[in-house]
């Protein structure tokens, strides 16, 4: 866009479309109900990506996308970007990724706006308080797996786009859509897809806009970092078959104590200074930070670090280590007295930047091999990487985040908290090394929305105010000057 | 029994009650398909004594047991044993212990057969070739769960006595039933029904077998002692719910790793000489055993002992730690990003002779504390043994012991290997310390029938032959006389 063009959107805009925020938000509000149904629509789609025997589900859902926006009047594709590998050798076809088009007036700025509608397992007895994939209203709380994570988010965007379309009104930019099936697993295919369009669907767009996040705190916030993560699979393999433990304990060397062995000496406690410890940096535990978290979160947990900066340098800035859990060995209610004969422990590294996915995967996978070599076991060890997430940082002086200051000062009448994310948004980090476009992350999930864990919720609140948000943002967006970028 | 009625009995055997065992042992032959059928219908029943969920079916087996025992003509009575309290707190019925008479003759003496009809978890996708509750008979072998542990066996004692029934031949011994549906959970309920039936039930009981084990090999055998086992959960509670990884990674101490770090370092690897190893004295290494062991099991596994009786040490005379699992981590296959906020690990201790479980309960709970305080981590540990199954070693200079190799060879035409056992049959030491009856164990179990694994199975061969052992044991027990005794 050159600065003609430029000066005649500024025109334009002053003139013939005219920013009527009061109207659009008017509509949104009358049309609450409509968006909390389509919500639970794409709520009872169990479109978890991690699970292989849930991939009809995962089509079904990016099947709906498509529907939507077709419905929408979006020029819409369903790109296939090939199968997966799965650890047996078998491939099974990744979901499509679903991209669509609204408006290409060469005379405004374009935004790309990313989100998935992929989730996380999730099952009643896992501790949900109402069945997660039906979506339950309590208190002015939606409650359903993926409801914050993603798709409200992803539907919000949509009903933005709308909502201009249904009033007659010019959409202030060009709006392309591009979701995925596969952010909770690391968004196998995208990054291919993405280089491989990198001059078609990429190449007029200004901007990038990711709301698969959320708020700090109940002031509305604007991303600008997030980790990375590195997910590993640890595997001891042993005796041919589960063995009676009575019978043959004693006489061969468990795999799950080799397991246990190397993963507890790899992960020491906050106490332990050594530096062995390859994946902890801890400081010492003060309560004082429990009152402030719960503050913010309301949740009650055990937190170590003493200083507010500290607590948020720990979230955002720190490298991390989860372990997740064990495949393989007895994890049902009761006493199973077995001796489990292949465990595979599941654990993650949360990457921050300067930190190389590639060099993790060798460093850890040396560590393990070689703390597991000491125990001279004849059981053998597999250790591999199955996601490898760069982290993503921005510049917060860039005319993007002005434009979303500027849109939450217009819905939510507050200046917004500059964030960052402990959790991992794959993608942003690649849509910026591979279109070099500026991203911004637009979240309006709450801080409290339990994303990956029990009763996960988005607030009806948050859902409808989100939905202005975007619209405000579109039009924030359109003012952006070439020679403020 | 005085000396009189001893002789009046051997009277009586040496002329009417002459023993027809070539009779007995064709009536056998002709009946097997019958005793498979039954047998089917047995392991049909999903008496899982672990899982609560199960038992209505629990419940439904013992009614199968006390109905057959009936239909047998026996003296039947379901034993109320009262209540299980359950971690939370709630309770729920146990089983009812059957017990069953077959003849009350002073004259003669009288056999307890124990037996019990519960079962350990299984599930097709644990890796079972077939269905686990569906009998299936594959080259001779009859797979499911339960029927070498301990269906069969329970089974084979009732055709063994319904075959002098059909033959109208008197049994040589009283014969009595106690049949239990805990065992597999350490026979909750079971003892205070013995001490209370200990001058009733028991009054004139001379003998007790059990035939919940299985042979060392090819060649049939008799056991004479068994390891105890006390069953642990370590429980460790940290946040109120499960949280994010890439959120709340890095600001909580996340009890997985606490768990993960006190079993790691409670069980060192043999090649640790360390101390602090509290639960292992293990010897090298040494792949010739694996050589052994192939020929005597059939299964490869990493063994590390050295020589045969080193190996026969460590599955029969020192105790052993294995851990089993985890409940409340992820166990599924995927790759899910969540800080579990509470995880409990189970893992058992096998005892042996002069080890007391309730000093062991401590010393473990104890070591545990003392581990996990050095953490100095703002979780909470709960360390609870579940089960405390003691250990028990007979003397097989018995007549008993007589009287079962005098029936091992009549049958097979071989001497017995004498072997102890590595797994538990907790009720044995319970007999032998309340009633003061001799025991006997008479396993018709194989060597390689994957007790508490997959593919669990029991010959067809030791289901057929074992009845015929069993009819050939009543005879030469009725030949013991007092004086031997």
């Amino acid at each position: 866009m050159n600065i003609g063009a430029s000066l005649s959107i500024l025109l334009v805009l002053s003139t013939v479309h005219a920013f009527q925020y009061n109207q659009l938000a008017q509509y949104v509000d009358e049309h609450q109900e409509e968006y909390v149904e389509a919500l639970r629509d794409w709520v009872a789609v169990e479109s978890d990506s991690s699970n292989v025997l849930r991939r009809p589900e995962l089509h079904r859902m990016m099947e709906m996308v498509a529907q939507k926006l077709q419905q929408m009047g979006g020029a819409v594709e369903s790109v296939d970007v090939g199968d997966q590998e799965l650890p047996d050798r078998q491939t099974l076809a990744l979901p499509k990724v679903v991209t669509a088009r609204f408006g290409s007036d060469p005379n405004k700025h374009t935004l790309c706006v990313y989100g998935h509608v992929d989730v996380q397992p999730a099952k009643l007895e896992d501790g949900w308080a109402t069945e997660p994939f039906n979506l339950t209203e309590i208190n002015g709380n939606l409650y359903g797996r993926g409801a914050s994570d993603n798709k409200a988010p992803v539907l919000a965007w949509m009903h933005a786009v709308e909502a201009y379309q249904k009033l007659s009104m010019a959409l202030p930019v060009n709006v392309k859509f591009i979701i995925e099936g596969m952010e909770e697993t690391g968004s196998n295919g995208l990054e291919a897809m993405i280089l491989a369009q990198k001059d078609t669907f990429f190449s007029d767009v200004d901007y990038i806009v990711v709301s698969d996040c959320g708020w700090l705190s109940r002031r509305p916030a604007i991303t600008y970092g997030t980790r990375g993560n590195c997910y590993f699979l640890a595997e001891v393999h042993g005796p041919k078959q589960d063995l009676h433990s009575g019978v043959y304990g004693g006489t061969v060397i468990e795999p799950m104590i080799d397991l246990i062995g190397i993963l507890g000496e790899s992960s020491a406690s906050q106490h332990q200074k050594k530096p062995l410890c390859l994946f902890f940096s801890l400081a010492e535990h003060n309560k004082t930070i429990i009152n402030f978290i719960k503050q913010r979160t309301s949740i009650v947990c055990p937190f170590f670090t003493v200083l507010k900066v500290d607590l948020l340098a720990h979230k955002w800035r720190y490298p991390t280590v989860s372990i997740h859990g064990i495949e393989g060995a007895f994890s049902d209610p009761g006493t199973k007295t077995v001796i489990p004969s292949k465990v595979c422990a599941k654990f993650s590294i949360r990457q921050v930047p300067n930190m190389d996915p590639t060099v993790v995967e060798k460093k850890v996978s040396d560590h393990l091999h070689s703390v597991f070599s000491k125990r001279q076991s004849p059981n053998t060890l597999k250790v591999s990487m199955v996601i490898g997430a760069k982290p993503w940082l921005a510049d917060i002086h860039h005319p993007l985040f002005e434009a979303g200051k500027a849109a939450i000062k217009r819905v939510f009448s507050v200046d917004p908290d500059f964030i960052r994310e402990g959790g991992t948004i794959p993608i942003s980090r690649t849509f910026q090394d591979v279109t070099g476009k500026s991203i911004i992350m637009l979240p309006i999930g709450g801080f409290d929305d339990g994303l990956h864990s029990q009763n996960e919720k988005m607030s009806r609140y948050n859902y409808i105010e989100g939905t202005k948000l975007f619209i405000a943002f579109l039009n924030e967006l359109s003012q952006i000057t070439e020679a403020a970028v």
